[in-house]
This record gives structure tokens, C-alpha cells and sequence, in this order.
């Protein structure tokens, strides 16, 4: 079924998962196109993001965001347009930035909305490169990271949304980057095309070892998205006054119990105090929302000088979506993952 | 035996530890005084520091210091006096705070001697509220912690050298304080002299409980100087953006393994996300020594207005600081733990 006018898809969360999230915990509904009321718009979407974090949205665990309710829409970052505003700022045809969640329709009063203009060359570049992604790559890396000529950076999930831009923005700034990435074909990727000085394949095996031979001055900057045991490989080789910036934990988030011990969070203390780590969590929008026009002006221009590249993994239609974010959990994308939910155009329906 | 102008007296490590140091871990040895040679000074030791980083030092664990060999002397910050001086810069009578260790003389070429003049006021505040423990309490609150006026700050260890002076510094910034400490009569002398708002037994049951019923808007600044079950009821307290400077964890300092699981390094790693803390390690004299004057000056005006506290817990005579040192780990301290090695003034033997 694809995107029509007379009918609104959604995708909600049927159950939470319990570890990995399986079909089952999500469920398409279909619904009337919401109307838009007083100085309100109809925004239909073209492109939904989808991203690591949502599965933590799907959980009730204590979180810096509240959780997807039950039999609510799933959430999500949503390349949209306006078709139809009773809001003096938007017109119809208009190309927005949204957080309009699994769905094909959503009214909004304007809150939260960033306009994307009326032809944008790339439009769905605002959901990576030049979205939430990008902007929390280079951003964690240059502000909480501050890396110098020289240095050792070291990126995993390297051919992903996030890596990609924090291994290229590194290599901008003179460091040596070792990005990690699941398989032989990522890895080519973020050497080949992305210019990190090496990629290790986590899948391989001794990681450890390996990593130990490709950083021989230590590691400086680590740029943490995924922990588990890329975290425990990095600790050991870390330097002194490493920064870590802590923007994710993909990992983890399936995981259903805590692992067995021995307990290590005493070694981890103790590794912050003597070799004097900074290590910090952030969540883009929350801590850096006031940046995001000066990071979207220096973004621009470098994809316009070609030195950031960026790839896209579309997945064709909005009831595939669950299976995108699955897959996306399990590493197998290929670059950014979006889903293509309906056509840049209006069809005639 | 008291200190004379004849022997040398030396307190080495006689044996690396395992867990809690023993009394057989350490040997008193007697030697010649040593001669200053040409640009040198010969120190006699007045007071000796006794500190747990020391407990640190006593093992070959890689950390952020060289380890003491076996069968050298305890290494310790001192405050002595010039004996002898061939050095331009030094007359003998001079006070001098020095890394001379346990022992009655060292010898120096000058290479980190800190000048207290001819007749400092109180000569052993140096080690404590003027010296190491005052400068990181100090900058590891301001510079790493940041507190602003109506946060909460916790600190552990409260009534400790480093404790005291988070917690007066914090109250000084309009914060409410919270101390944690060893038993009631260290408590009420949290409160009642030091003038924090609140402090907690950690010996008495639930201190997860009580702690949160102290800080009812959460922790916005957690001062790390223990580690282990106060770290453990912090936690989950953390509100978001919480920072926690990490200068010492005494709780693990004897530790022989690691505690049992469940693992918890990926509970903290998902709290340091979700939460957005930062969590940095400082070894004071290594990040911030270029600010140890501005610290020194700000400190003396406030203790000299009587706005900031300071107790001292002397030990009397050399041959008492490896007991000294093994009660000072289990917290049967009263306030900063400093060895009278010798007499003020150089006696007539």
C-alpha cells in the first residue's frame, strides 16, 4: 500500500521488546489525514530517519527522553511537506524538517519545525550529514573531543551516520583516525572512500590486539557510540587526558540483563582518575541546539568542497520501516539509513 | 629514637602490599646525613604529609606515578628547613615545603622546592589546607566541577584535607552541601564546624535511602574522592548534567580483585549517557600547577577572614607514619593527617 491522500499510515508500537525488537512489536494502522486547525499545518512525509536511539524510546527504562506509549506512533526525524497551512509562515509545497514519527500525515503548530526551503538540492541530507547525525559527529567530536594535529582519534561504527562525519572532520583537523566497523566491505568503505588511515573489522577476530598495533601513540580521542567490547578493547590504550564523548551505546541497547561480572565499574573509575579521562555524555539537540546554525553553515561547505562524503541506505516504503530499524541494529546498513515513505511529489490520488 | 643532627633516619618500603598495608610492609633504617654537594641544599624535615595516594605508590599497579621501589623511602610532601645551603637561591633557617619523603634529611638542587619564607605562620598548612589536598578540593570543585549558586554539591570523605575544603568552597558559591563521612563525631564536625548543611554516617544503615532523602532536587556536583558503595548511592541521584570531578578512590585503594559482578561498566556508561554527566579524573599538580598561585592567595585570604575551617590530626615522630598511613586508609583521621618528624627549631644535639 503505498502513500495515498486519503489515508494516514502509521506504524506504532504494538509491545515493548524485550531484547531485540522482533515484528511483532510494531503494527501498521491506517487512519484518516489528520485537518489541520487554526494556524496549524499538514505536513506529509517524504523521508523518516531512522536512527539507534529509537530503540531506546521503545523501552520505559529511565532515559533522557520519555518513552513511545504503547499503541502510540513510533517517533522519528521526518523530512516532510506542507500540503495544505492555515499557519501565516508556511506555505504549501514548502519542504520542513519535522519530528512527525512513523507516519505519512501530521498537523503541527510550527513548534520544533526547520525549513528546508522550497527546493532544496538534497532534502533528505537534513536527516544525516546535515541532521541530527552530523551535527552530533561533529559537534561531540570538536567540542567535547578537541582534537589536535597529531593526534590519535579513534571512531567505531565508522561507516555509519555518525562515524563517517566524526573520522572525516578528524581527518580535516590533522589527526591520525582509526575507525572500527563490522565486515570487510564497511571497512573498504571508510578507508576508500571516507580517507580514515585504517578501519579494523570488530567482527574479526582479536580486536584488542589489532587496535593496540594500529594506534602505537595511544589513543587521544575516542568517540563512543557503540561500547561493549569496542569499549573494553579502547580503555586499556587510551591516554592520558583522553577525551571520551559518550553519544550512544548501540550495543547495549537489546541487551536484557547486565552482564556478569566481575564488576568493572571500580576499574573504570579508577582508569578516569589515573589516567585523568574526561568523559562525557550528550545529546545533541539538548545540549547543542543553539549551535546547529553555525555546524549546518560549516557542513554546507565542506559537502560543497567534496571533502565530507556521505552515503545513503534508503529502505523503500513506511511498512518496512521496522524491518530497517531492526537491521539497523544489527549493523546492516551501508550508510545512513532513511526510509523513503512517499514521493517527492504529491501524487495525483 | 627523635630526630638528631647525627643519623638519618628513613622509613622504607619493605614489601609491596597486598590489600591493606601492614606494619611489616615498611623498615625504619638509620644512615649518615647526607652532605649537600656544590648548588645543593640539605633539608630537615619538620612535618611530613601522610596522604592515600601514597597507598598508590606502595604498588607496582601501572598509574599516573612511578611506584616506590622496594627498599627505597616512602616518597611524601614535607615541610622542612635548610640545614645547609650551597645554593645561591637558599639560606640556611628558610622554611621549605619539599617532596623529601619519610625521612629526617634529603638533599636538593632546589628542582620543586616551594619557598615558605623565613617565619610562616602556620608552616604545616602547606601539606593540607594551602597544599595538595586545599588546591584540589578547590580547583577540582571550580574549574571541573562548576557549581552554581543554589545546586546541590555531595562530597564524600568530607571531613578529610580534600572534603573540607570542597564542601566550604561549595557553600561560599551559594550551594547547598551534602557531606558523607565516617561515623557520628566526624559528622558533627561536618555541620557543626565546617558548616555544611547536612552529613551522613556511611557506617549506619541505608545510606541510599538517607542520601536520598537529603537531596530532594538530586546532585548536580559530585566530588569522587571514595569510590566504591557512597559512588553506588550517588549514582542513581545524578540529575542531568551533573559533573563529577574524580580526584582519589580510597574505598579501592586496598583493594587485591576486582569486586563480583553483574558487570556495571555498561550501567555506567549508559548513566554517563543518558544523564549526560561528565566525569574527568585530575591529578592536581599535573593539570593545574600553572594555577597554583591564584589558588594559594584566595585560599589565605579566606582562612584569614575565617570563612574557611581547618583541622590538623598530628601524628607525633617519624616511627609512628607507616600507622599513621595504614589508620588514615581506614578513615580513623580527624581532620588532615600530618607526622611531626621533627622539631621546629633544629635541636642542640
Amino acid at each position: 500500500m503505498p502513500q495515498s491522500s486519503l489515508i494516514n499510515r502509521r506504524i506504532v508500537l504494538a509491545a515493548r521488546p524485550h531484547g531485540e525488537p522482533a515484528d511483532s512489536d510494531f503494527r501498521l494502522e491506517t487512519g484518516e489525514v489528520p485537518q489541520p486547525g487554526p494556524g496549524q499545518v499538514l505536513l506529509r512525509t517524504v523521508y523518516l530517519s531512522l536512527d539507534p536511539y529509537m530503540r531506546g524510546r521503545m523501552s520505559d527504562a529511565p532515559s533522557y527522553a520519555e518513552p513511545v506509549q504503547v499503541g502510540q506512533p513510533m517517533v522519528g526525524g521526518t523530512v516532510t511537506r506542507v500540503e495544505a497551512s492555515n499557519h501565516p509562515q508556511y506555505q504549501p509545497g514548502e519542504w520542513v524538517l519535522a519530528q512527525s514519527g512513523w507516519q505519512d500525515y501530521a498537523v503541527s503548530d510550527g513548534t520544533g519545525l526547520v525549513r528546508l526551503g522550497a527546493n532544496p538540492q538534497h532534502p533528505s541530507y537534513s536527516l544525516g550529514v546535515l541532521g541530527m547525525p552530523g551535527f552530533t559527529g561533529y559537534m561531540g567530536l570538536l567540542d567535547i573531543g578537541q582534537p589536535k594535529a597529531g593526534e590519535t582519534v579513534v571512531v567505531a561504527a565508522a561507516s555509519g551516520a555518525v562515524g563517517a562525519v566524526v573520522g572525516q572532520i578528524a581527518k580535516i583537523h590533522g589527526c591520525k583516525v582509526v575507525g572500527i566497523a563490522g565486515g570487510p566491505d564497511k571497512c573498504r568503505y571508510v578507508v576508500d572512500e571516507l580517507g580514515f588511515d585504517e578501519c579494523l573489522d570488530h567482527k574479526a577476530p582479536d580486536l584488542p590486539g589489532r587496535l593496540a598495533r594500529a594506534v602505537p601513540q595511544g589513543i587521544d580521542v575516542y568517540f563512543e557510540n557503540v561500547g561493549g567490547a569496542v569499549f573494553d578493547a579502547v580503555l586499556p590504550l587510551l591516554n592520558p587526558r583522553a577525551r571520551v564523548p559518550v553519544c550512544g551505546l548501540i550495543s547495549a541497547y537489546n541487551a536484557t540483563s547486565q552482564p556478569e561480572g566481575p564488576d568493572r565499574l571500580a576499574l573504570l573509575m579508577r582508569t578516569i582518575l589515573t589516567k585523568r579521562l574526561k568523559m562525557q555524555g550528550f545529546i545533541i539537540f539538548n545540549e547543542y541546539a543553539h549551535r546547529y546554525g553555525e555546524f549546518r553553515e560549516a557542513m554546507e561547505g565542506l559537502i560543497k568542497e567534496g571533502r565530507i562524503k556521505y552515503r545513503e541506505d534508503v529502505v523503500d516504503g513506511l511498512e518496512n520501516a521496522p524491518r530497517g530499524l531492526i537491521g539497523l541494529l544489527k549493523g546492516e546498513n551501508a550508510g545512513k539509513r532513511i526510509v523513503r515513505v512517499g514521493p517527492d511529489e504529491r501524487s495525483a490520488t
